[in-house]
């Protein structure tokens, strides 16, 4: 069997007057796109126009749920209760979704943004919370996240299809978690060596961590960032070394 | 054919700690619920209650859509640009209906709050672009509006459902537009010549004017307030001689 | 020395439409008034009412500081980068004070609000943010807070004055740390039993805990709430009983 | 007497995580930085930062302040009550005034933003709610505005000192006013002929309207834009322009 990989990028973060990123270049790159829902970046008119360029472009489009902080952008951990969590979640789905439908599709999965992702990688009542939230709106849509996360363990626990991922220029320790940012070794910033790390995982499901063993990833769905010209260059670096690979690109939902 | 008619009141207008009205005593009184979206009023976790509770008392829900502006409830005017004004409202209907749909139902009407409500009985650009967004979210949505206002002028030309409203305790000039609450006679106050008025409205569809002349007002729904212990009672009174006049209270969506 | 004490409540917490509490009568009853600062609560027109109604009634104003979530009304933990709750603190004491001087007087000391508070009696990074804040906008103004919190410690060793409070109608465990809200004895209701709590306070600095024995206190303000019919009446009870016991009711600042 | 002439732009238009324009540069080139106060943009650490910036370079600090309307970037106008407006210029003037003390200098004078600016063109009501909080605040803070306005006639009458304006780089009609930005020649984007431009009206106190008559504009101070690559090379070439000729650069406040 031919190897098969998602490529998914953060987009339509800005906000009014405020823009980040090159939504349109990266969607001419990823084929699937975690679009914000308005909570921690993007106004309705930004996120509708995304979602139409996604539509044009054939990128997935999917929801980037995080917690309700525009002066945080969604980084800051917020000890949400629960219950207000699982609504929040719903509110920005269904929003998203609005929009998505008149643009001509539809939100097809979720993603957690920023402090939300991180937290839910270890904190059961917030992962429960996102989970519930995704099972009452719509029981069918994958969920994305960390391999190894209480997100991906609760989901599909309660059988939700779950997605793993894999981050293109983040370093990995021996034991496949995330080098920290804050220590040597979290960011590989040179993008050949990137774009070959990306296509080691995809072929022998493997990345060399920041000890020299390789370590297993077995990703779904890789990460790329595009909130820089450089960044968007490496993303399309990473895209050019997975075709010309042979491996094909496909969205997972 | 027996008289038939709405009540419809706005609902799910707290926020976070802040509470307004009592909703679940207007829900035992009205068919249809105008509730928030979030935008000048209205958090996920309130508005879900508020959906749930209205699926339990058989009430239908609809998305009271209304500017981006908690600090001012969403009645100040803004001038927001019509293709963002599109946006808005659809972003709100969608969060309000992911919302809904996870209580058991949808939503199944529209009604412009404050603000906007009295700029679309005027401002065409504003009232092109609400019902720009009906229309693309789900152009069977009926929507709820003052008669002769440009807003049910235009979605009625735009092929919509348009559904006519009467406010139970407001004057009416002997044009039959609403007497400015800076002017004497704007409110009426006391419930028993509250439900008098109702009641006549929908058996005769007439109403007293100001200037002692009757003006025919053939009303859908009427509106009852909620957001004080006298106006839920004034409601109840309205509902009372509603049902021992035989008229049949039911919901227009 | 005839025993002296101050009484402390939150004030200023409505936003827009919404109001909570009764901030006229509070006013009557207490010493000094904790006003929020429009980051968790409080529109610049409340904020100047109760600036002005402070001024008028004699009682201190001080500048409650909280987390900027008015959705979650300051309660919820944000983990704000130090760096940054240094400068949000400054700007909201700033924006207080610009109204208060309007109002005819000036922000005279510094209590921080909901999660904030909780937060900074255990968080050294969160609480040496709100000292430098204070430190750097006006080293001469007082910071109200919880004995043996990291908050007073390190306001202290910065020079800040630092005032001790206790809380009328909470239990004390036999450590004097206030019995947790989700524990039995979190909470005495009963307005007689508060105000003689309050007395024994003031004239023999000690508290009887929830197992029984008295515990140390030493408060030099007593805070009351007032969010609730039954809260103010039970303030007024206590303002009664200090008065009735000979005790100087003064503002600390 | 030499010629003396004072520039301004706007600044510390980011939020969290959203930057916009480059502040550093223009604090190299103008003499007065309009600082942005938070309703429209700017969260307290980049006013702190852009305010320490100003300090050291020996650049003014003014409160620029808006609409409380992030999502529109204040360029929306808001039918606001007067008396609302009155409060939200204090908040916003207090809030900015607290975060530059604590840089080492203060608020010096008040020019309001985008739709608040065009609005108290014309609108006695909310121009006057602007006078009077700058009069509440501090009498002593001169004001920023376009010649002929409301705001700066109602200001004059109340006591205020007034500072005229001019636009570098915007058309003028013969009746020095602004050519709208839907009609041509309302934007001058050569920059060498905008800095000859920006030199007459300095020296000879008139601009060439866009029927060819020259126009009386006798600013005191000239609006430079900063938001752009281009816009920062054209604010260079201005000032380079200005001191060629000779002409003293110095702020008004």
């Amino acid at each position: 069997m031919d190897p098969v990989i998602d490529l998914n990028s953060d987009l339509g973060e800005g906000f009014g007057n405020w823009t980040l990123g090159d939504d349109a270049a990266l969607l001419e790159i990823v084929t699937s796109a975690n679009i914000a829902c308005g909570f921690h970046a993007g106004d309705p008119t930004i996120l509708r126009r995304v979602c139409e360029q996604a539509v044009a472009e054939g990128v997935v489009i999917g929801a980037q749920v995080g917690y309700r902080d525009l002066a945080g952008f969604g980084r800051r951990f917020i000890d949400v209760h629960p219950d207000d969590l699982v609504n929040d979640v719903i509110y920005q789905i269904g929003a998203l979704d609005g929009l998505a439908r008149v643009a001509g599709d539809r939100v097809r999965y979720v993603k957690p943004h920023g402090a939300l992702y991180n937290r839910i990688v270890h904190d059961d009542a917030q992962a429960a919370a996102v989970v519930a939230a995704v099972q009452a709106y719509d029981p069918s849509l994958p969920v994305l996240g960390l391999p190894g996360s209480a997100w991906l363990r609760l989901a599909a626990e309660a059988g939700l299809t779950t997605v793993r991922e894999a981050f293109a220029d983040r370093g990995y320790t021996s034991s496949a978690t995330l080098v920290p940012r804050s220590q040597a070794g979290a960011l590989i910033t040179e993008a050949d060596e990137v774009a070959k790390r990306v296509v080691r995982m995809i072929t022998d499901g493997v990345v060399q961590s920041v000890d020299g063993s390789d370590v297993d990833v077995a990703a779904q769905s890789v990460c790329v960032h595009g909130d820089s010209p450089d960044a968007v260059g490496m993303a399309r670096r990473i895209r050019e070394a997975i075709l010309e690979r042979g491996i094909t690109l496909e969205a997972f939902a």
